[in-house]
């Protein structure tokens, strides 16, 4: 993984993923006191930013890994991805999703061609009992079994996409002070950090999680790969790896500027501030970075802060449900 | 009103406005069985494509008018970017609106600097009853007087956003067989067809009205202004001018190659649609040409069809009612 294979991957993913904007709001920049650069992947093919990872992982498939097709568990935003880019590069895909996967999620791997497996998980780690059965499946079937995040494509791809959003910012600003990126398994995370290493950028690179959820926070206190500990859940359904990859951890782990939490509370008043002043329906996870930035838990005051909203499945029903909840 | 000063339109709105992302949608593809292309205005600096208008407009005064400030009636939309227009362009930004005017808009508005000045219409034409009083405060004050739509400098930047558009597909599509539009005053409708003519596309200008406020249905049908009749309202609340703009009609009359209505439902299942597909948060005036779209409303099977989503100032709560709300 060097700077020759992220612009690699950039020159495949391009030909399939939107150039998704780089928006700019003056309600944010006086809300924050800084300047903000929001990174709009929920506007990405298939609603999220994993559309990057997949279609790339897809197009590194040898032809005949191509015609046994790909089996991968996802709580559903990687699903939707790789039903995405099988469908349009050819390729079976069979997601292994959890039993409790938002229904907006499924309904969008369904959608796009993908087949659902539901596992379920009773009272095990429900990525532990999805990752055991996708691995069967793919076992079994002779498909090709691929991870959510431990993998160095991913991560590739994950850096394409910091490299595209740095050189938008390169068009409207002299630099970018921090970088705040959502973190479930810590691919996202690894990848910035990565492309900016590699780029001699000089942006800190911040990763946020769910309160309730915070394996890499206490990783990176820990200097080694620990449990996100804790069972409550979230509203942020895709945050909720049970630790860091291990790939992603050497990298972002040493590299990552520091980690942030929010809480729920903090994420549903994001969701509000995107439909109100945004215009955008995010989803929980995607709005992580901004429910960061407006709760100031990373002082931006006066700098320039980039934030990848990583993605908008989130469905009507949920999000109207989301908007109407009452907080403190 | 030709392409030079279409040009020039487009050079001076460039440097505030966004270039507004052209989105494609595979579900939307098949849910239509045509191509479609959405000019995501919602995404525009101020939530709609007024503020390109108004940047233009306020870049257009004298010095001597910028000093004295401006004054416009507008149930939101061209207020609220009025006003960022203002405060960029250092211009004192007055707005009457209508009592009844969505709270979201009128907040955007204040949020921005803009000053509301509420009217009440009692059982008089809102709009009539706004205009006099902008009017008459222009009188007063020694402010200039801007019309909502009824103004050559406006359509012109409506023309910009077209040119925009075909300039984006351009890159993306041999040819765009259809566009539509949403049509309140004309305004826009009118630029797309001022922009088509001027440039020498064949593109068909369509423009989309509230089935309850179809005013230049009406026109079109008799060869003249006429009312929009009936005063059932409509979700579509920047879609309520009473009748065509007589400039508007003037273009748009006789070069619109059709107009097209859409009942409230329609515009409740466009909205979920764009949270549930394309992760937008749309108002509804903004989600009418998606409307359209899906209800079948223009036969676009087989073929390319660009739609302008206009806005998206619809505000959380608003959202949240509209998303929930039950159609047959």
């Amino acid at each position: 993984m060097n700077l020759a294979s992220i612009e690699h991957a950039a020159g495949c993913i391009r030909r399939y993923a939107v150039e998704t904007p780089l928006l700019r709001s003056a309600a944010l920049d006086a809300a924050i006191g800084g300047r903000a650069l929001l990174k709009v992947e929920s506007l990405q093919v298939a609603g999220s930013f994993k559309f990057r990872a997949a279609i790339f992982r897809l197009s590194c498939l040898t032809a005949a890994e191509r015609r046994a097709g790909v089996v991968a568990y996802s709580s559903g935003n990687f699903g939707r991805a790789l039903a995405a880019a099988g469908q349009l590069l050819d390729v079976r895909v069979r997601v292994v999703v959890p039993e409790d996967a938002p229904e907006a999620k499924v309904q969008g791997i369904r959608a796009l061609g993908g087949e659902i497996v539901v596992s379920r998980h009773g009272d095990e780690s429900r990525e532990a009992v999805a990752a055991r059965r996708a691995e069967q499946l793919a076992k079994d079937s002779g498909a090709v079994h691929l991870h959510p995040f431990e993998d160095e494509l991913l991560i590739t791809a994950h850096a394409a996409l910091a490299l595209e959003l740095l050189s938008q910012a390169r068009r409207v600003v002299d630099a970018v002070d921090d970088t705040i990126v959502p973190c479930g398994g810590g691919g996202l995370a690894a990848g910035c950090c990565l492309a900016v290493t590699e780029l001699g950028e000089r942006t800190r690179v911040h990763a946020v999680e769910p309160e309730t959820c915070d394996g890499m926070r206490r990783s990176v206190q820990a200097q080694r790969v620990e449990d996100a500990g804790g069972t409550r859940g979230s509203i942020c359904d895709a945050l909720l790896a049970p630790r860091p990859g291990g790939i992603a951890f050497r990298i972002a782990g040493s590299s990552l500027a520091g980690v942030v939490v929010v809480t729920d509370d903090e994420v549903r008043r994001a969701l509000r501030f995107a439909v109100d002043v945004l215009n955008l329906a995010l989803e929980p996870s995607g709005a992580a970075p901004l429910a960061a930035l407006l709760a100031g838990k990373l002082d931006v005051r006066g700098k320039c802060v980039a934030a990848i909203l990583t993605g908008g499945n989130v469905g009507a029903s949920r999000l109207a449900t989301l908007l109407g909840e009452e907080d403190a």
